[in-house]
């Protein structure tokens, strides 16, 4: 059913959907490529919300040359009246043939309303080419949509014998440089950064993305432009006061607590500084009523915490992905341990994960991992 | 100096040498080639101890052709009568013009011995082609050769998390079945394999080689030829009996003890036991002393402990290569850790390690690591 160039083409319109990983949350990433007789005339990806959709871009790109061409698109067009008019109306005024979609809209709202307006203008839809492919750019934002929950990430990082401190809690450093850029880069492409109280109380963090550290990320995207993702820190016993790092940097901050912040305190927070009581299990907040919170606005959230969040929200299965950045070194049983799990009593009873990547992160290994819940 | 050809042969004689990984020890591997105007006439390796030299059988393949001929060999001709005359007079009498070395003698009472002969003779020869990549083909022989000592490999078997089985003791299977017959190609590779009296009491393990796992070794070894390692074990308080696994397979066992047995055990031990004590460090065998006595007859020891006796081997900086088996698989911080290490106070004491390998085996990663002590 589909051509070489079909394949072609939508592998393109991916990898141009992959340039929005940064800037375009809470909406998807799309790309779009519109070919005319197998000549590319044009190509476009959504950069950021608010922005013109990817289809704006490549109809502009191809002008009079998208009369009678195939457009490729890795999401269905909108059909919707939002801060955009809709991409279908864009391109049945723009004159192409075919469109070739590889994932429906996933809001049972509007699925299938982009296709069957390109369909009743008299255009060919072809739909499910790289349907996979295309999904794995927009894992959190394809959650959301059905399941109202963000996509969740732990990030890790330990020794060879899984530690992550020495037994004092001395840690500095572990991974080596490339690594901790790295990590930069994997917090901007999230809505959210979640970090236990503990972890603030110890390490002081900012947990902010610094944009000198993110290198270069497309043509259209400088790196300052990158919004910095809501910094949620769990605090159930509400014990965090308005001295720390993190409140000195301006982007948000949510506190969540199962209990609420005395005035005085809350007197004490910048404007950027908002809170949230939440439900708790074991006094501690309940996880999922969090994510069921987060779900409302962020496609995905990354989990850097120590052993014992990072290891209650695995335990608790709602974990989509692990990465795990493991230094060649060994540190000794004495030292601190990475995920702190409920006692097995089977091996078939561990959690069930499966390596997607693995590579190296200058003198790391950085390990990918799909979790089965 | 080297031309592109002496590189290839040597190449090819290091190739060969390999061959006798399995077999040849307590002799070092050696491999010769034999080339006549850019031919090879003749090819060979040293099989097993007690056989030919790698020489013999090169210059048996040659004949007539040596006459004139370049010979290449990874390790300095012997001098001296042993077993089998000396392969620096073979080279002599079969006229060969040019006689090239990768590595000198490492026993210091025959070093250059067999060169010079050589050179009495009227041969050329030259000393220091490709030396290193020849040195890791012997690095149990040379270092026994140089310092009295094994070389000191342990081998570890872990989760990503870094543990070697759940709290319960539960550990079938951290890693499959590719990297436990992997296992039985290295144990095949050493001349004695050491574990505590802590792993015999609780896993009873037979502690052979399987030959049956071993697979293809190469035309000339059949896996059945492949001798048993010396299995050596850590009873420091003498509390092992006659009724284990390790009694019943009948390869040579050693007991290593800080006190002796009662007689009422020594009598029960099938003909195949030995038994040796030794000084005691904390009511623990002086590993110092233990490779000293193992010294005496093997190239080369694998470890394969609990995190204790790995442990000290690492702590007490006498282990050389570590091969770290590592599971796709996390188990949580309640699983028993790998290594037992002295408490650290800086990240600046930890083992200095250099990954030196990597590689996949089924699902598995396995790492060697090399220790600089």
């Amino acid at each position: 059913m589909w051509s070489t160039e079909d394949n072609q083409m939508m592998s393109l319109a991916i990898e141009l959907a992959q340039k929005g990983l940064y800037t375009t949350r809470p909406n998807p990433c799309v790309g779009s490529v519109i070919v005319k007789d197998s000549v590319i005339v044009g190509e476009g990806y959504h950069i950021r919300a608010g922005g013109p959709h990817a289809e704006v871009y490549a109809l502009n790109m191809a002008g009079n040359d998208a009369k009678g061409a195939t457009a490729y698109v890795t999401l269905e067009p909108c059909s919707h009246y939002g801060r955009t008019p809709p991409c279908a109306k864009a391109l049945i005024e723009a004159g192409v043939s075919r469109v070739v979609v590889a994932v429906t809209d996933p809001n049972p709202q509007v699925s299938g309303r982009g296709i069957a307006m390109l369909q009743d203008a008299g255009i060919q839809v072809d739909v499910g080419l790289l349907t996979d492919a295309a999904k794995q750019v927009n894992l959190g934002f394809l959650k959301r949509m059905q399941q109202g929950l963000p996509w969740v990430t732990v990030k890790l990082a330990a020794s060879l014998d899984g530690k992550t401190a020495l037994s004092n809690g001395e840690s500095k450093w572990i991974t080596g440089p490339e690594a901790r850029r790295d990590v930069q880069r994997i917090r901007a492409r999230h809505c959210a950064l979640i970090t236990g109280v503990e972890t603030v109380l110890a390490d002081n963090p900012s947990l902010n993305v610094r944009h000198s550290e993110l290198g270069s990320l497309s043509n259209e995207i400088a790196p300052a432009e990158v919004h910095q993702p809501l910094r949620v820190i769990l605090d159930s016993q509400a014990r965090l006061d308005a001295e720390l790092a993190i409140f000195s940097v301006t982007s948000p901050v949510l506190l969540v607590s199962t209990r609420d912040y005395p005035e005085s305190v809350k007197s004490a927070w910048p404007a950027h500084v908002s809170h949230q009581v939440l439900p708790a299990t074991d006094n501690r907040v309940e996880l999922q009523a969090l994510l069921t919170l987060l779900g409302k606005t962020c496609n995905s959230v990354l989990v850097e915490a120590g052993a014992t969040l990072a290891g209650a929200f695995v335990a608790s299965h709602c974990v989509d992905e692990i990465i795990l950045y493991q230094a060649m070194k060994i540190l000794g049983a004495g030292g601190r341990d990475l995920l702190a799990l409920p006692d097995f009593e089977k091996m078939s009873e561990i959690p069930n994960i499966d390596v997607i990547d693995e590579r190296k992160v200058g003198k790391d290994t950085r390990l990918t991992l799909r979790m089965s819940n």
